[in-house]
């Protein structure tokens, strides 16, 4: 078992720097390419997950009591995958009865199975791709890197913030006080770490292996088992690494049942009756605020939340504006919006704002924005590479729904590849109306405002009342951006300021970027910071006096 | 500003490292010896202490809109001093307009502050000692440390921590992101750590001090304004503190309101109104787990509480017999079982045990607990001097009706100075009866078990079931003890084996000791752990490409 500790250490090491430094650091790479991959990768990845199609899924040894699954393609086919289920009080017991073994190994021998799960996954980032692109409808590249090598980065974040609080302070001491002229008390001190209980990862549709790996690494590391409750559109990728962790796990001389799939069917969903059982301390949970507030009044447990929010673009000036229009078009395009980072409101200056290109009035800026999105999504193929598909037909309902609360700058069409729709720009007045709520999906509205201030107090204070996890600047003056740096940080929201090229507001890297703060109601907790695997496991010491 | 953190830069350092070796350290001696704290020290202190009663208590530029006071020592004399008092929203409007002043202080400027802070609190350690005997009732070598050194290394211990937590990740980074043959991505990030909102400190009867300094030098450090709402019996120590605060904070140029007194009277409190206001975003709890229940249903601040629980000495063995119960006898008599740490339940196999001193059965265990007792007890000047007061008279009615709970086996008696409770031992049977709660003050259950096993299964029962902050055992069988490690482990109870001597089981040293685990319900957090700082502030990022 320390053999995996020991053979993958220089990886924790790394990973431990870089959580201090912040700076770009990853051991996983995002490019889909056989060079990296190996040549046979590529290859490997499309056979494998197409041999998984129509079958059942095989979790050797896992709770069986049924099966479920009924996953559709957003691109189009079935899977016909189905996975073992079985009933929430099954689940539990096997996750209790699994609860000593991970508890009593030790942090090497946790950590070491968690880090060799993280690198075999990282070989299956093609099969994770497929698997990703065909649950959350994402375009294959993003499915790739999301489902993937940022995944595992993110669970490498996590797993290297456990073993960073697990080691933080000796485990063992020799307290020795001085006693005067007297021979000093000698106390010998253990302290064992206590994990919490069971831990359940709620996952969601659109990025199950992205948001979930933080709270599974996060628990396991600190001996805690976990229940994985995919979203029931979404169970592949997450099924995946249940069985590469079981795999390890066994391997290793972990307890198997330590991870388990509760998969269940959409309609007669588990989660409830899971998160409610007072066995369960921990829950990990991405998904929609209702939900949220549903488990913090019925459960017991610690809850750690990624939940709604209004994502805005605040646009008092630029000295790119053709930059500044290219990249909003792409942030705004990207996944048709479904990511929690998505840009939703657009606070513009009703005057119009300064640019290299002159002055521009509000609907000059709403046109090109308009320009923008056209002239990336003209070609078909490129336009479902960048867009995907919309996961959730409900979504649909929402862009016709919203087409009606203003007026239209750009309507929303399809890309021609699966379930699709491209951005929706609608310009509303006044302060009310559906800017006011997260409205998930391709649809952003253009909210004209009484100059540069009032963009930045508007979009600071929905951030506030609302929740985001993401905001952006565009502004020429430093004075203001310093005034809007000040007004966003209090509204506890991330803010990227004049973005052009090839880096997006939507982008959360794993070891620089905290992703969501914790400190508005986007979310309680932070990937990855202290606070969100501290409270995982406690100290408890034993004491004796030292033997003369 | 910044000069006070140079100059106490050192101390923060060591402190620092012993926080990981948790080996013995302290900077605040704590023997109450005028070669110590300088030959005035004592005259001093008692001079100071005896100008405060029966006056008005002066704290500068404090809200006040009103005066209260209430305070009669458990030794005798009402102390006859009053505090500003102002109504809850006074105090809350005052601190929300401190919170920018401290929130954009540098880390650095705080904790200079907070650390010149409890230096000047040391030098007051006399003065503080008379405030805190004549408020809780101990004794004053009792108070002196607990009020004072003790109360100074946790506040300490509670700062470094965040300053720890504060400084652990960059908070300025260049990410550097390769493009393959392109120029990189370089993006500048700053990270604002932006703090929770006010913060409140609900203070006990016992160890006012002691208790408080953790929250309030964790919530100060990582920028949230404190509110101290002190104990109406206990309000002198914390009002002291809150002075020094104060001083300090104004020579620093940091805002003085960043630290409130919430003084009110004995059944007016104002303890609901402030912890149920939407701006108080950290609550810091000690006492009844029926009122920390129903601040965590009113309130919707993060909560750190040290609640009730039922702490346990279980006796199975022991090579030390006389050693053993002089300790106990200790421990038991220590400020009249008043203490979180005190032993309640003392859990002994109905057939007796092995010893030095050959077989002991249980009544002999019993009669060797008294004798130790009645003999640590035996003169009336040491014995108020272990014993102190009672300091709640409603403890005195609760050790009157724990009489008839079962076999009177050492009565309680007076110690012949203030209001006193010597230890009363009822000798229980049966799974039932009132050993199953907390008896708060010095009395103790004996109760006989089916063998050491059991003994050690009810105590670790108990304290999974009802909480507990400490547990002692005694055995001669080091299987039996690893066994017994186990089970209070996963109780979440600290373990003090065979303790002998001048170490004892109700102590919690700074440092070394995480006070209370946080894994069982006599409280959700652990003095002094990440896990109570980190949640206290959250950072928030801004970014922008780096100018070219």
């Amino acid at each position: 078992m320390t053999d995996l500790f020991t053979r993958h250490r220089p990886l924790l090491e790394s990973a431990l720097k870089a959580l201090e430094t912040r700076e770009f650091w990853t051991p996983f790479p995002e490019v889909p390419s056989e060079k990296i991959y190996g040549e046979t990768a590529k290859d490997e990845g499309e056979s494998t997950y197409a041999a998984l199609l129509g079958a059942a899924f095989d979790l050797p040894g896992h709770p069986e009591e049924g099966r479920v699954g009924a996953e559709v393609s957003p691109w189009g086919p079935a899977l016909g995958i189905t996975y073992p289920a079985a009933a929430p009080e099954t689940l539990i017991a096997a996750s209790d009865a699994a609860s000593p073994g991970l508890a009593d190994a030790s942090v090497e021998a946790r950590t070491g199975a968690l880090l060799e799960a993280l690198v075999r996954l990282n070989r299956m980032s093609f099969l994770l791709g497929h698997a990703t692109m065909h649950t959350t409808g994402q375009a294959f590249a993003m499915a790739f890197q999301a489902g993937g090598p940022h995944a595992q980065d993110r669970g490498l974040e996590a797993l290297a913030m456990a073993y960073s609080e697990l080691t933080r302070s000796a485990r063992d001491a020799v307290w020795e006080k001085p006693q005067g002229r007297h021979a000093p008390l000698v106390i010998e001190k253990h302290w064992a770490q206590v994990p919490r209980g069971i831990a359940l990862t709620v996952g969601c549709n659109t990025f199950p292996t992205w948001n979930g790996y933080p709270g599974i690494f996060a628990s396991l590391a600190t001996g805690n088992p976990v229940i994985v409750k995919p979203h029931p559109r979404a169970i592949l990728p997450l099924a995946l690494t249940v069985r590469v962790l079981r795999e390890v796990f066994a391997e290793a001389g972990l307890p198997q049942d330590a991870v388990l799939l509760a998969a269940d069917a959409p309609g007669a969903e588990i989660t409830r009756e899971l998160a409610t059982d007072e066995r369960v301390a921990l829950i990990d949970y991405t998904g929609s605020t209702a939900f949220a507030d549903w488990i913090r009044a019925n459960s017991r447990a610690q809850v750690f939340t990624e939940e709604a929010g209004v994502n805005s673009v605040t646009i008092t000036g630029t000295n790119d504006f053709a930059g500044m229009c290219a990249n909003l078009a792409f942030s705004l395009s990207l996944y048709s919006g479904q990511m929690c980072t998505s840009p939703q409101n657009i606070y513009i200056p009703r005057g119009g704002i300064e640019t290299d290109e002159g002055h521009k009035s509000f609907d000059e800026v709403a046109a090109g924005l308009t320009a923008a999105i056209d002239a990336l999504l003209s070609d078909p193929d490129r336009a479902a590479g960048v867009c995907g598909t919309i996961v959730n037909p409900a979504t649909l309902e929402r862009v016709a729904s919203a087409r009606g609360a203003g007026r239209v700058v750009r309507d929303s069409g399809q890309t021609g590849h699966g379930r699709s729709a491209t951005p929706l720009l609608i310009a509303v007045e006044g302060e009310d109306g559906p800017q006011n709520e997260e409205c998930f999906g391709p649809v952003s509205f253009l909210v004209p405002c009484d100059g540069a201030e009032e963009a930045i107090a508007r979009a600071a204070g929905i951030a506030r009342r609302k929740g985001a996890i993401t905001a952006a600047l565009y502004a020429a003056d430093d004075a203001l951006v310093t005034r809007a740096a000040q007004a966003f940080a209090q509204a506890g929201v991330n803010l990227s300021v004049n973005l052009t090229g090839n880096i997006y507001v939507n982008q959360s890297a794993a070891f620089s970027d905290f992703h969501v703060t914790g400190a508005n109601p986007a979310g309680n907790a932070s990937l990855t910071d202290t606070a969100f695997v501290a409270p995982r496991f406690r100290r408890v010491m034993i004491r004796w006096p030292k033997a003369a």
